[in-house]
């Protein structure tokens, strides 16, 4: 049968694709599988085959294939961004200025700036001015090749503003081709309504949000750190939103070590983001569990000038599966670039450059459960794939700051440039 | 008079322009003129005008005159780029992986590696290689927005592929848009041909090659360094490539404190580049000089993992004039992305973002001698412009790793995307 779309003369197809099962860990984040000088056809929106060249069977071309010639380049899945804070209004390019003055993280947030800059302003927005907003992103995130996003709400505090940034969310996800997955994380910082009250706002997304997320949201999150949830109020939500189908994620380990990623992880959670302050002992309560993945964030730290790093090298070691994401948002990280993320994470990280690959493919599809459907190029796969204007995977960490990306195909359709 | 080009509803015209005379130093690196609501009216390839938008005469619109709407956002000069090593052969992907495991720049150029690998590459690369290969990077530096750029030769070490690497700079300039600026950097490091023989290499270079780059290149630079080149022989052929009538630079302190920067400077050279670990006192002895240039290059030492930066803050209060780079290198840094160099600078080098501007724009110029030329926005010098998708210079350092060109527009003519 002839396929639709045949990519070939890719000088290195990286399928991802490896023996193990569940997540990547240990050497498997190393041993997907490279098919050198290979095919890819894809059949509508799904991968049908791949191989090496001299393999391509004629049969797989007709009069409708679209034929795309990768000219010796690396060709590899979509990036999956897994973790971004998609929809706000806004931006604190003038409290970058402050940041630079030396004011940290938390004072800032403790003078009114920060996360409840972006709330004043978001919920002063219309549903048409966050939808643009997000519209906006999302074209620089496909540009960089990303085909699957994670959008997390946060910027609302209110159960109005939280469901329409949920909602902005799906709507942006329809209205372009990049898929859209959204996580409610109303659980961002307590707002100025209940300051002082963090756990009687748990109590209230319990009660009156959450019921209006069922088929909506997939993942509830919660910021885990001192000045925003402690690790108690952070287990007793997490634990409800779990007993109401919701599917768990945490903020934790950014700033301190609390043990909010270790607590989140023995409750099942599909990730447990940041870990730049994971202990050891911790980070091996997280390896037991083999499903929960460590999503890092490498740009944070730098924008934050934080001198301590997830020890990504570490958590490998020691059995954890890593994700890596740009953590896109207007405070602490205004990057949508998840190539420099991956240069970050092996100069500051002790990634090596094909562990960097498997974290923004399939191990973050896997950190928001979307490993049967994206991350890997498999039969029967959704067709997201990206034609690279490299030669070799070891040159993508190696081009600092650069996109590497020069086609993205989504869902079987070549996207414009 | 009508003029050719008319760009309108500038958010905000940075024009540069200061109170200062000779680049900019001290405050006036952040007093430079910005124009809100503005017009820039350029002719041929000339700037001619610009001014508040309430005061745009009709006389300047006729009907040859294109005019391109910036909707609001800020435009600038074009950036200068004044520290690169253009044109070589291959690229050091693998040896970024020895870098990771934690080998040092030295120990792999100890080895064989290093600067010597790329020499062997492009001492076996045809002519027309190398121009295929500095055209892509043009392009790619040219969608950053870069409309003048320095090219240093260094990767042939012997007579003949030294003066092909400045033709082909040459060439490379005449062929596109961006200007090609280019440098003599015969003295990179010492080849296998004089191993352990500094003095004499640098002797042949003046005799046999020098001689020959009269019109040719107009600095000549050395890297002064453990490993490369003394300071008492970097002055000495420093020294001899003045009374040839060259004008001078030089790669100093970045890995170690030796003194090369402030004896160029005596020299009267026009800048002193990367000054990572250039002290107090003889930071004191450039500033005195209030002519030379402090290139500092931020991506360099994130690329290396050094945690020592140039401390940028310092040098700016003593006085000293700075200009920002990428170092576009296939070792230390191969980065293009000069915004990703003004976001660490600010980040790691206590820049601010009007520091940081001036630093890629007229003092760049002025690093490189081009300051009658490009660098600002004023009537008579070449309209070198950059129309971006932000609204305010402050987000520039603040959206990470981000390219925010919009329209390229290099000697009055709008660039294609
Ligand atoms: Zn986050
Ligand atoms: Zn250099």
């Amino acid at each position: 049968m002839p396929c639709t779309l045949l990519i070939q003369n890719c000088g290195q197809l990286l399928t991802m694709r490896s023996a193990g099962s569940g997540p990547l860990r240990g050497s498997f984040l190393q041993d997907w599988e490279l098919v050198g000088d290979a095919y890819l056809a894809c059949t509508d929106d799904k991968i049908e085959a791949y191989g090496p060249m001299s393999s391509l069977s004629v049969s797989l071309i007709g009069p409708e294939t679209q034929v795309l010639d990768a000219g010796g380049g690396v060709v590899m899945p979509g990036l999956v961004e897994c973790h971004t804070h998609l929809v706000f209004a806004g931006n604190r390019a003038h409290e970058f200025q402050r940041k630079l003055r030396g004011e940290s993280y938390l004072d800032i947030l403790a003078s009114g700036g920060g996360i409840l800059s972006t709330v004043r302003a978001t919920r002063a927005a219309s549903e048409e001015e966050l939808l643009a907003g997000a519209l906006h992103q999302l074209e620089g995130f496909r540009r960089y090749g990303v085909t699957t996003l994670e959008a997390k709400s946060g910027y609302g505090l209110d159960r109005d503003t939280e469901l329409r940034l949920v909602r902005v969310a799906r709507e942006a996800g329809r209205q372009q081709a990049v898929r859209v997955v959204p996580t409610f994380l109303g659980a961002h910082v307590v707002p100025p309504e209940y300051k002082g009250r963090p756990a009687d706002y748990l109590d209230f997304l319990v009660d009156e949000v959450l019921p209006e997320l069922r088929g909506e949201a997939e993942f509830v999150d919660i910021f885990s750190e001192e000045g925003a949830f402690s690790v108690a109020d952070s287990r007793h939500y997490l634990q409800r939103a779990k007993e109401l189908g919701f599917q768990l994620k945490i903020h934790a380990e950014q700033l301190h070590d609390l043990g909010g990623s270790a607590m989140a992880a023995e409750l099942g959670a599909v990730s447990v983001d940041h870990c730049d302050y994971l202990s050891a002992a911790d980070a091996a309560r997280v390896a037991a569990q083999a499903r929960t993945v460590a999503v890092l964030l490498p740009l944070v730290p730098l924008f934050l000038r934080q001198q301590q790093y997830a020890s990504g090298r570490q958590l490998i070691k020691q059995g954890v599966p890593v994700a890596l994401s740009t953590d896109f948002n207007p405070g602490s990280c205004p990057s949508k670039n998840l190539w420099l993320a991956q240069s970050v994470a092996c100069l500051n990280m002790g990634f090596t450059p094909r562990e960097a690959l498997a974290a923004v493919t399939i191990n973050a599809a896997w950190a928001i459960n979307r490993q049967h459907d994206c991350g890997s190029l498999e039969p029967g796969k959704r067709a997201d794939v990206l034609v690279l204007n490299v030669r070799s995977y070891e040159e993508l960490p190696y081009w600092l700051g650069e996109n590497p990306v020069r086609q993205v195909i989504i869902g079987g359709q070549v996207q414009p440039e």
